[in-house]
């Protein structure tokens, strides 16, 4: 793989790093959604949540855990999301997986997505079908 | 601490449980984004990811490890996000430290926060502001 993270790992593009370690990346997103906002990338390559090793995966979520609050502190924001978009239905862009750290701020305007309760015996149907699932 | 989801784990309110080890809880939220939005907590309290102990924390996201995939699978979605909220600001409604697991459709319509470029300067002040904060 030679992908656009790959590069800015490797400094054949340039970044704004914030820590690297011998198994991770962190750097800040070009286009935030607020200032701070950085994104955490496994030196090693994967595509997303569906083929990363568990090796990766700790070494990754680990880094998230240690700057998640270091960034919230260093922008003086309120709170802090932890995002991980795997396949372009959930938002990924760039396909070798990262987490995004986001500052947030109380008045800064971002929406979380609205639920809704489900519908009679749906939820048990659901639970039953993720159930069988995890099982094999 | 009894908060509700300390309640769930402990069977003191009805949850559709999709899975449970020693160490974590896994459930349906009852208001998903999407059919088979789940919730995965440690049974240790914490408020979230700014106390959460190492352990807790390499406890919890394995488990998310395990069941984003199985969760897209069971329920035929298209891609799965994983999303921490932490504190108000950043959308944190119960106060235990807890990840979502969302699955995603291509055509859910759910929109994702739109980023925007920093002005001149700004970044390279905003990284050498997180540096610092890692560095301490």
């Amino acid at each position: 793989m030679n992908d656009v993270f790959e590069k800015i790992i490797k400094g054949e593009l340039p970044s704004e790093k914030v820590y690297e370690d011998e198994e991770t990346f962190a750097f800040l997103d070009i286009n935030p959604t607020n200032p701070g906002h950085t994104l955490v990338v496994p030196r090693h390559y994967s595509r997303n949540i569906h083929d990363i090793s568990e090796k990766d995966w700790i070494a990754m979520i680990k880094v998230v855990r240690a700057l998640a609050p270091a960034i919230q502190k260093a922008v003086g924001a309120d709170g802090v999301n932890i995002i991980m978009n795997n396949e372009s239905a959930a938002g990924q862009l760039v396909f070798h997986s990262h987490v995004h750290i986001v500052p947030r701020f109380n008045d800064d305007g971002f929406k979380h997505w609205k639920g809704a309760p489900y519908k009679e015996g749906e939820m048990a149907e659901v639970g039953e079908k993720i159930r069988k699932q995890v099982g094999r």
